[in-house]
């Protein structure tokens, strides 16, 4: 039996490794697609859900979602993904069109009407997602798992303190890190392990189908600011690693804890709290990966690369 | 011509005047009521709304909001309202139903078709709004005016720097301020003048209709707090001072100016902040209500409240 | 019996006006002044309460003090009292020199030495003050009352939120604030009501005296901002309001309630928050000055500066 | 040469380890020992710094600190350390007296007048050197190094972000991390790996001198908490690492880079921030330890014990 999922993203380099293996992947089953801004604005990261998924020959629909954070100024991470998002010319535009159905609509229906629980992965900022849950506070019966990419036990990227992903949302973020249902997290402590170092991306190259070419080629468009600003060998895939875990959690370490995100303006805007002795004795809900294996993981993507076209 | 309303609201007592005046107002056209939790919970607030309407022999429709705030614990004001919010024996349960729409959905549905612009009246928490306009950003173009009850230009009731609307959904709050949207705001600062003294309240009583018994009983029964906390002479009729001005603006004085929320959690939490000598510059679309002509506000209310069974 | 002050300014236009009143005031001893960096750097502030006392002919010895707030970056008010802070020609350069002993050590020398409790008047940030309290938490038992010009029970001036003293430390401000010491404030509410229109200016110049002259004429120099971004009629008197209170208390109405100063980075920053209905329960030891006898302050500033040189 | 030290503690059990490797240490002369309140109340710390050089024959001069934070409520650590702070009944009460001078003074007169650059060794909160950096900003140009344990580049231990000394007087800590002074930290996540495992508790007792015994005795009161909140095989020698680091700095990996301190209230209050890439490009002038050689910590440890009574 597949895993009924459905990808909240905002394609996005790393995301588009994510979209990748989860349709490579026989043990997913991908209910729908539905878009966030983020990495780049909504109409990027819509259009380029639709153009990954045409190059794969794939008609999962895709649904636009909020085009802002509940609070505060839009930002982007075009610096690292380039203008559009997505800066792969061999896939084309898009040819098939966005549902008239906005996401945070979709996703309540689909999981009302689900006979039985379905999993989110989300990759992007949780805008949707928030919203969601306080329009249908009772879609939470509903849902197996939020799997996120998103936050850091230790160091931020996009500020000092902060990720990216909770930086664009903090609000967001806390009212589903606050909600009672079970989550999986995957900070930068854990995704800037997960480097795509020259090696790595020649197995890709090797594979010798049209996907093992082209994100290659995407990897190291992506890595220049790895390189500059982190001294990385390469570019780091965080989005992939939550379809990684869906897949084979036994490439993470985890550990149950209580995560909350700064939402107080000034240094620590955006940025997780880990309570990891469980100091303020609240719930815990959260599984947080601190480790990986990183040739685990690069072993998955690379066989599940090798399967498309 | 009727200026068309939806009035978003947490009935409470002093909403319940709100409610009373529109329906007594030649010039309003109410559309439709829209319920949020606060002065007690949502489920309460919407069979209040109901109650009230059913007394009135009124059937405009009721679409239940979102039962809690974008972030942080629910509170309510029962102290002041009563266990349900409306302690008014005479005025039964409801005997309509609420809709199934909800109060999201239908105020996107309703703005988005309405070829003319829309007033809200709002005298709750505004998270109904600040999630409509995070859903359908679009809809701005046809709100006429958000009018609305909350923040003080100086103390605050619910904590020492804020007032309980606000402090329900800073957050929420914070969305609306900050939306290109003209709106009338009406804090403490002058809501705290509209004191139902025992002469107005018998003005009310006097006039010998059932609405002018039950809603002196009201005034009376919302007034303990007011006497004790703040040595006022009678309650504080704070929501219907949104519908007086719409009938006759002359009866405040208003200023524009930028207005925030503070979102930061700590001493301020919850507390408006006023640019009334624009020194950070920012865009200003709310009018702020400064002052009141007290009288002028009260011969008005009796009078509405005179032409209602 | 003269009452025992300390004057621990920032001079600055409106302190110049304090420390002329009190060398006026028969009825006030000045022990000593001692300077904090505020309105501009602490260099110019304590040159121009050496050249004040100087010209004045007095000899009261001037102690310089700490020369930047607990935290933050450094503002001044140099837009509204000049570059040097006191663009006064007729008074000079200052022929004596402060003391070698800093603030901090005089005020708890002196305090821990008096046989009587002494009464601190501050029209700065409140840096000195709250440095004394933690090195010696039992001067609070010498100190009378601490007088202050600082924070707004509405709008802030040099942000939308916050007065200029207050946002120069509001952690200094805060340990004054909490402390069980005797406090009158004043505040924006009230300090803008003490306008020097032109026919109070007029009145000073009248007196045929040097120091009428030369204060209409620093009074002057000040309007300009606000005229300009509060449209008043001529120049605000902040910091007088001290003196003038010590002096004829009738002239203010004042409620004691508990009052804490917003330290949290973000809109509030610095903001007093006022409880005046005393909703949280906390200890109250501030008496806030909420309105002023106007005509009664000019004519007692007027009458003092009469009786100078 | 030996390296002038100035040791700003809380004794505190760790602490008595670092004030016994800081005496036994040929290359270390102990200029004064200042006390803070902290893992006790101050009368308790300065009671023990006494205490313990009384014991090992010491009359290097202790002078009491300040005995509360800049701001915020006194919090202790007696959970950890006993009620007293030091419960070690071979370690009488005092017989020295601790100086009539204060701590804040001896540090600005001993620091001004010294030919040589002095290193200040803080085991507590910063509170006596933030004030000393206000009264006296020239000090900065005779300290050679501030080594302060405090903080954490990953979890806190005193609330889910915050580490206890830091959480102690965040605002104080702000003011040392951003002082223009070279700096090496010790935060929780390398003090947390120096662990006093039973076999390293037994190497101390194994010495056979009253040293060893009575400090082995200290450590495994210490453990309690460790092993049951934090799952550690014993307790976490957090303080030590300072010292240990100025005799052998090799033991320590490090990394410069900017760190601050949250000082706003609210989940993240006290937590340090680390920009380890430079991402705001402020200055940076503190060394981070990462990691530790815990063996080789524990050899130096076991040696210095072994040179005292």
């Amino acid at each position: 039996m597949a895993i009924p999922v459905i990808m909240d993203c905002d394609p996005g380099i790393d995301d588009a490794f994510s979209l990748a293996m989860a349709i490579a992947a026989d043990d997913l089953n991908i209910l729908g697609v539905t878009t966030t801004y983020g990495n780049v604005g909504l109409s990027y990261t819509t259009a380029n859900a639709l153009r990954i998924l045409d190059w794969f020959g794939s008609d999962i629909p895709v649904y636009p979602g909020i085009d802002r954070a509940l609070l505060g100024k839009l930002v982007d991470a075009s610096e690292y993904h380039g203008a559009t998002g997505l800066e792969a010319p061999e896939i084309g535009p898009p040819t098939n069109s966005p549902q008239a159905e906005d996401a945070v609509s979709f996703l309540i229906r689909t999981l009302q009407a689900s006979q039985e629980k379905i999993t989110i992965v989300a990759s992007g900022p949780l805008t949707n997602l928030a919203v969601m849950l306080r329009l249908a506070p009772d879609v939470t019966s509903k849902i197996e798992r939020i799997v996120f990419m998103g936050g850091s036990t230790d160091y931020g990227n996009d500020s000092p303190a902060a990720e990216f992903n909770m930086l664009c949302d903090p609000h967001a973020a806390q009212i589903i890190l606050d909600a009672n249902v079970p989550k999986t997290m995957f900070g930068l402590n854990v995704t800037h392990q997960a480097i795509a170092t020259p090696a790595r991306v020649r197995a890709m190259r090797d594979l010798g189908n049209d996907t093992g070419r082209v994100f290659a080629d995407m990897s190291v468009f992506f890595e220049k600011v790895y390189r500059e600003r982190y001294g990385f060998e390469g570019s780091a895939l965080h989005d992939p690693c939550t379809v990684a875990w869906l897949l084979k959690p036994e490439l993470f370490e985890t550990r149950r804890m209580r995560v909350d995100v700064e939402t107080n303006s000034g240094l620590s805007f955006g940025r997780t709290v880990h309570d990891i002795w469980n100091i303020a004795g609240n719930s815990c809900h959260t599984d947080v990966a601190l480790n990986a294996n990183v040739d685990g993981f690069f072993a998955l993507l690379t066989d599940l690369l090798s399967r498309l076209r």
